[in-house]
């Protein structure tokens, strides 16, 4: 028992989580927080649950990623909108037999990603619950200028398509603790790789959703529409042609794929060095398919294409194909064929992680 | 498998719950939700969990119950800062095993309640959890005018003490379902009994939040604190009284308790009729520790209670007894002696129901 009741929790959580925010007028602790909204502009809400054996597992994510993971989830949402993230309700069910440092971390976590955005972390719930995992969920609010939040559903025939950053680094980085994982008992377990083991699996354990580059595409007015990869970039791809009535063809060789670098597998006792080929992974299928980049896939009007500049707060942005008429997804491929992309990743419905 | 994937079900809400809501600007099935608030207006944001083996079972609880609950937990916080609620955000993760019945039935026990309170129901999150039980949370938002928020740590020694509606009802239901459950092998299940029966079955698995009552003790700036009834009275005053600094005074005989009515215990093929005493139920016991009334509790000045209506759209409100200096409870017994009343009640860290 990590703490002695839920009122105890709470009482943690108000010294921990001082309300500092101007917006705030009632935190942790009431019935409900009480918030006001900036005039002129609207409010942006979103939920995400982080189950422990669909979106983590404890032998694999230090409870401090598990908090991290969990509010990144929520605040590439409000990315995804161009919103300004303000507020965060964050609630926890866990097992009795969880450890005080569990539970510590998991907050503290979510706590630096918050503050590091200027997210005030106003309240949540807590339930003790026998018999099952870990459950969170993460409520968060931001704020948009009234009329200005990207959508899923603006995107037109002939606009540009682009996507932000790297994609596949994080399928990249759970490989590489689940390939760990399995030779936890004879290995040393610490990472010692530098380059893209460090990002990959930083890119895994401390996502960092693009909030900056979804403020700048809808304050600037140049995205038509706009969704975070969270399943996988095909399947991300495919609900924003899905929900705009179009479809989109993706160019290969201007995807920015993981970069076929060393990969760490310690088979025995000392790190081994293996490339992302060596370890039978294929960079495009992670790129394509690995799901939770929080990278954000946007389309721009040609007209405005000029005002995009290469990179957004050192965020860079690739044009990768463009929106076209009809339905579903075509790739083409380096060597001139254009095949079927099927708009499937990681689909929570489909097996658990 | 209820529904394909993930997309499948975001289709299915999406044509049960369309957006008609003035202030909805992006509803189901993008990457935030997207709302406006009334001008002079602040939000007031809730989650709740809900999770099975600790907020209800699947034996006991139907679905449509599961859903209604549900929201009515966050309905009920809303309602206990005087807010009206707007929009909504429900989530849901269950195992592959889930019928499509369930789930169906799930999101209509929620709707229902939403529109009768005109709540728009603007998103959610869901997952497919193997291995596990099924977990809600659900984000409520609501509108209050600036400044005139209830909240719990307003109290102050001399305020007259306030509960509405009745006390208990709920948990009389919660023992009536897991007695039948007991004995379902051998019974009719049917609920046969009236009155009470009818009453307590309903309280339990359809709780009403007093979203009237917490609206209008805001307005009229009645209220100098108030918080609803979730984990049972005595915790939840004494809740009320730590965040006000202050301690409290509740007459027995003002109570008011479940009626020693009739209770249906159907051990055998035919409904035995039993009193609530019979079935070793104490009703003062009932109602002080018993959770998930979802009344309210709250505070009034003394000056101001004159104001005070004997009910408020159809809820009748008990005076039952008054804010003191100190700490702590007190509960004053018919007998005329005055004893400790602990701050107990339902938590979900000491045990799972």
């Amino acid at each position: 028992m990590p703490f002695r009741n839920e009122d105890d929790l709470v009482r943690w959580l108000q010294r921990r989580w001082p309300d500092r925010a101007t917006n705030v007028r009632l935190g942790i602790g009431d019935d409900a927080a009480i918030v006001s909204v900036t005039r002129g502009s609207e409010f942006a809400l979103t939920t995400d649950l982080s189950i422990e054996g669909v979106h983590f597992r404890r032998d694999l994510h230090p409870p401090r990623a598990v908090g991290h993971r969990a509010l990144a989830r929520a605040l590439s949402d409000l990315a995804a909108v161009g919103a300004r993230p303000r507020f965060a309700l964050v609630s926890l069910a866990f097992p009795p037999a969880t450890r005080r440092s569990w539970v510590s971390g998991f907050y503290d976590g979510a706590g630096v990603l918050a503050r590091r955005h200027g997210v005030a972390l106003i309240g949540g719930d807590t339930a003790v619950a026998e018999g099952g995992g870990i459950v969170v969920d993460v409520v968060a609010a931001g704020e948009v200028k009234r009329g200005l939040a990207l959508r899923r559903d603006g995107a037109r025939p002939g606009d540009l398509l682009y996507v932000t950053g790297r994609l596949g680094m994080a399928a990249l980085g759970l490989e590489m603790l689940k390939s760990n994982a399995r030779r936890a008992s004879t290995t040393n377990r610490r990472a010692e790789g530098g380059g893209i083991v460090r990002q990959a699996l930083g890119a895994h354990l401390y996502p960092e959703p693009r909030l900056g580059t979804g403020r700048y595409l809808a304050a600037h007015r140049l995205a038509s529409a706009a969704i975070d990869v969270s399943d996988g970039f095909a399947r991300d791809l495919g609900r924003l042609c899905a929900a705009s009535a179009c479809a989109a063809i993706v160019r290969e060789e201007s995807l920015p794929l993981p970069r076929s670098g060393t990969l760490l597998t310690s088979s025995t006792g000392r790190p081994r060095q293996q490339t992302v080929r060596e370890a039978r992974l294929d960079p495009l299928e992670l790129a394509l398919r690995g799901g939770e980049d929080y990278e954000l896939i946007f389309t721009v009007p040609r007209p405005r294409a000029g005002r995009l500049p290469r990179s957004i707060k050192g965020v860079a942005l690739h044009q990768i194909g463009e929106i076209r008429r009809g339905r579903g997804l075509r790739l083409l491929l380096r060597s001139g064929s254009e095949v079927r992309l099927a708009p499937r990743g990681y689909d929570h419905f489909r097996r658990a992680r």
